[in-house]
């Protein structure tokens, strides 16, 4: 990437955020800057940043921001989370940050009697979404080369909305597996879903998969089962937006309609997503409340009117795919395969338990 | 429909077809008035007319344009042939026109002298264009009543691409079932996917149901599978292009993905075409040739970029689904179930067999 996803600014520039607008790719290459959290929770509700573990970065850095502006934090925390509901990552990096700032901000230092507790809470926040950022970034070359393991020689790998650098801090999460693939020599053919209706697919991935000079098609969501039928893929790999504790997976709308005919055609359906994006708050795929969006995205495209005006649209922003049609799930952890409510406790253990989770076999038939 | 899909102008206005533009709606209603054979071929190509029966009406006209200008109607009859090679009706249509010019070249009538076989051939393919038209509207409306017979009360109904008045020279086929089924008050909503990448369901589909005063709303195609899912979905209605010996259904892209999602949601796929679409010539859905259309209807909406520039596209005009995932078949002669190459042959094959066929009950098991 020649303009980086996310990035911090430091005064005189900043305090600000500054963001690759993902809405105007593959187009043009534009920056948005957001100094303010409001700003900042317009561009997430908007998509110009999207993706499960860039979110988790972008509600931290949006943390620093109200802390160095002097906002009120827990305010300004409770927005960004709310900017997003279905994105577990958001919530998840918007509440870390918090919480280092809150933390500093109520222990004085005894040894410094002329200790900022507001300079120290900023700093805290700040450097929280830093190391988010580069646990992000090692997560995502933990995945890829974990992920990789599942990747058979003449691959052809069919995905689905967008999962690469533009979401992540590093390498990303399914897309990352397919760059190692691809830099391994063992991928023969990237084929990537539009993702109706924003266009992910054909715009951000496939704009990323020319830049790392892969092999690839874009293709209709519609004409994955037709290619599944003629032979043409052999691994299906997607991201996740949220991770129930049964397994459930919720991600882009069309991931279900895909895993079922991956079923169907004994076709592998691997999840790649951080650990992070387990949410065991969340029992089962029934409780995730599925973001509905406007009728707009579906009935216009870049302005132009594709359907009758008045036209009502059905728009979930997500699906739900049940673990059981879940081949494997790849963290940056290891693989988890089959993926079940007690393997996910088991990946998600603290240490001395978690041992046995590392390895990439079965642990529960 | 104020505008009519397809109308035979006679002179002085004519010869010509004058056919109201689908690339251009919903945004406006364009007649296009095709005065040589090329420039109907070209239209039928660019899909300024499409759908299965209108396209057998399409070339029986263009069988009667180019005996009215002298041409050369063999070659002409070649050319319409050629232009959409997947649709069976269209070649159909252009044929009977062509064998009804070429009985009446070669059979002067003695009883008239004077007679000019040329102008007899060519009000014999016109009349013979008229006739299929006639049926073509007939056959739309017997299927509409058949095809009732399997809508419940307060059903909601999934369809893909466009199977109205726009295809046909009547109601159409899966359309006209629910356009019956609105009429009868048994619709309590209709799922319109919006069929990429030509988008006919949300163009088209969405246009003749606005018009019909029909609750609908369009949906993604990958949303269909979620909608299945939470049991918002009680029966899938679609058309077909061609259907083989067999019983494989070649349909619009995005039909066989629907057809194995249905299956696994328990939710019958209804196809609904006239017995024309039936090819005994071809004995399996194997043996269908998938027309492959241009990446740019992939990569491009409206002239708007939607990939990088360079993508290459998988872009299948069809896809075929076997008959094993098809629920039942209607056609003008009623409701085959399930649908077998025995049954297919019972229900194409001269009256005295064919009796039998025209029960609503399963003939085979």
């Amino acid at each position: 990437m020649n303009v980086p996803t996310l990035r911090w600014l430091d005064p005189p520039r900043g305090p600000a955020v500054a963001l690759l607008d993902q809405t105007r790719l593959p187009a043009e290459e534009k920056v948005l800057t957001c100094e303010t959290v409001p700003e900042l929770v317009d561009a997430i509700r908007r998509l110009v940043v999207r993706g499960a573990p860039i979110l988790g970065v972008a509600g931290a850095f949006g943390v620093a921001l109200a802390a160095c502006r002097g906002d009120d934090v827990a305010a300004a925390a409770r927005l960004l989370c709310e900017a997003r509901p279905t994105a577990v990552n958001l919530a998840w990096g918007t509440r870390r940050a918090l919480a280092a700032y809150q933390a500093a901000l109520g222990a004085p230092d005894p040894d410094q009697p002329d200790h900022d507790p507001q300079r120290s809470a900023r700093d805290a926040a700040l450097a929280e979404a830093r190391a988010i950022a580069a646990d992000d970034a090692g997560a995502s070359a933990a995945m890829a080369r974990h992920g990789l393991s599942l990747i058979p020689q003449g691959a052809r790998v069919l995905t689905h909305c967008n999962t690469g650098s533009l979401v992540s801090a590093g390498g990303g999460t399914a897309f990352a597996v397919i760059l190692a693939a691809h830099q391994a020599g063992r991928l023969a053919r990237l084929w990537v879903d539009e993702t109706r209706p924003l266009l992910q697919g054909a715009r951000l991935t496939a704009y990323e998969a020319q830049r790392a000079g892969i092999d690839y098609a874009v293709l209709p969501d519609s004409a994955a089962g037709g290619l599944m039928a003629s032979g043409e893929v052999d691994v299906v790999l997607t991201g996740a937006d949220r991770i129930a504790a049964d397994g459930s997976v919720a991600n882009k709308v069309g991931t279900y309609s895909l895993a079922v005919l991956a079923r169907y055609h004994d076709v592998p359906l691997v999840v790649v997503a951080p650990v992070s994006t387990i949410d065991f708050g969340t029992a089962t795929g029934a409780e995730i409340v599925v973001e509905h969006r406007r009728p707009q995205e579906v009935t216009t495209l870049g302005g132009q009117v594709i359907a009758p005006a008045g036209s009502a649209a059905y728009n979930p922003a997500f699906d739900v795919t049940p673990s059981a049609l879940v081949s494997a799930l790849v963290t940056e952890r290891g693989v988890t395969q089959p993926v079940t409510a007690g393997n996910l406790r088991l990946l998600c253990a603290p240490p001395p338990q978690r041992k046995s989770a590392l390895t990439d076999v079965s642990m529960e038939l």
